[in-house]
């Protein structure tokens, strides 16, 4: 067991009530007095979570965006959010993060409720946390990852990997022409994860989460937590035209995009008869939705490429 | 202005929802369906919150205490929190801050609902946030900085200076005896704010907050943000045995003791009229308050000593 693993078990075994949902979700679900609250914390480190040369305005749009799209996943509101800041000396950063600061928490309709600053310890990277508070959808259950039932189908909301291509050009271990690459750095340094999807999903849904670390890695985390198996057909993993303009389609390129970080977008399992209904949700949201495999008994996850297995490979996604 | 002055001014002008409270106050107040919320965040660095020799556990006991400090203040009941933790390669490190955590989270009946755990950047200083949730009490208002009122007596509820005493000596710039030592060191590491004191007191006060930067700076944020001005009598500031054998009683001494940080006790205003209720609501919690002070019109802090005014030092407090 690797020290986080080891780490997160003892955290579990602390985090014994119900509304932590075992560490297991991405949001606990408190209730308070008659109404639920949906809390999710995220935190970024410079050089792990962010490049050192992101713009300061996409640093506070993606710390967000990350955590309103939990919120999504949940079909949770936005109510509100909390930051701490590590305030360095570097007047103009800060100033330029407040800039995206207040751009994400308009855009996303999530209002700064407070937090703390402290100050930054010159030469340490920079880390930032936020906390994000949503009210779920009234009388509807919270989806968690442990829903999914044999025969549901798995959905995604968006196109993926784009990110991850995103990163590899900032990180020049790619190149791109400039259409594509702004495409692709727009998809890691400003995801824009929907609210009003996730809330008109929700009623629908079996099982919900959003793809942060790997659609593979992360359907494999949905189909352990239902200890159900599942199955991803990489031929119809959405991909978007800068992608396949960038690398391509084949099979490399479909599992390179399954395992690449950052997506924000929704990755749910529901029952095939709600397919209709949930065609017909996206549509008055204006997204789209695909299908990309579906839940079976059993355990494990399996690859598909035109319907012959592929062997899974090595590395699922971003582990952190 | 300072650049976290700024910074926070800057900040202030996106966090416009009222439950913001302006981010004057300690806590965030958000309503949700019919009930409230009260919320807070801090977070703490090492070497300027916690020294690097601190142990791991009273870390984490000093995370958890200081929120719900801020909680107490607030006349909440904690329901939950959540923690943002930069996992460091030192396992042992790492198990001792959980065994503060849980010792922590059980004693204050706080439960952990979740977080973030992130990889610690080697060499970086160790940074931990925590958020913490509150439910207030039925039918009371949470109190805030800002109702105080001339006339109203300034009360705390625990001996001033002990912790800043605890920092010294660890600091090697002082010495103690042996038992004034011990108990010192743990006012500084191991704070205990009560939370059934805070409770018990809402009902009764005009202003609350806890004090966590000095008596006198956070005496005059509130008299600041309540538009009055604060009479602290140095004479009436109470003090331990262990810090009254350390340093004695001179003028020095007690002003030492009002502008030292992390006293994590509480700070409210009070009508004159309260006095008995409140006698009488601390005595059931074995909790004993001391009359410090009291608020004036106009604006400013004045210090007496036995009745002379004595110059306001340069330094109120901690500032960070």
């Amino acid at each position: 067991m690797s020290g986080e693993a080891a780490f997160i078990a003892a955290l579990r075994a602390i985090a014994t009530s119900d509304a932590a949902r075992g560490l297991a979700d991405d949001a606990a679900v408190l209730e308070i007095g008659g109404s639920r609250l949906v809390l999710t914390m995220d935190t970024i480190v410079e050089g792990i979570h962010f490049l050192p040369k992101d713009p300061a305005e996409t640093v506070a749009w993606k710390l967000v965006a990350t955590n309103v799209s939990d919120l999504a996943a949940k079909g949770a509101r936005p109510r509100g959010c909390l930051l701490s800041y590590a305030l360095s000396n570097d007047a103009a950063w800060n100033a330029r993060f407040l800039t995206g600061l207040e751009k994400a928490c308009g855009s996303f309709a999530i209002p700064l409720l407070g937090g703390d600053t402290v100050g930054h310890v010159s030469g340490s990277p920079r880390s930032f946390a936020l906390v994000a508070l949503g009210e779920p959808m009234e009388g509807v259950n919270v989806p968690s990852r442990s829903g999914a039932h044999p025969g549901d189908t798995i959905w995604v909301s968006g196109t993926i990997g784009d990110a991850g291509l995103g990163l590899a050009l900032l990180q020049e271990r790619l190149q791109a022409d400039e259409a594509s690459q702004a495409a692709l750095i727009s998809a890691y340094r400003e995801p824009r994860p929907s609210v009003a999807l996730g809330l008109a999903l929700v009623p629908l849904v079996s099982a919900m989460m959003d793809i942060s670390d790997g659609l593979l890695i992360d359907t494999q985390r949905l189909a352990d937590a239902s200890g159900r198996s599942a199955i991803i057909e990489l031929d119809k993993v959405p991909l978007s035209p800068a992608l396949l303009q960038t690398v391509g389609d084949d099979l490399e390129s479909r599992i390179s995009a399954a395992s690449a970080g950052d997506d924000y977008c929704l990755l749910f399992t529901a029952p095939q008869a709600h397919e209709a209904l949930l065609m017909a949700a996206a549509k008055e949201q204006d997204a789209v939705l695909y299908k990309v495999g579906a839940i079976g008994s059993g355990e494990g996850l399996t690859l598909l490429h035109n319907g012959a297995p592929v062997p899974l490979p090595d590395h699922l996604g971003f582990q952190h």
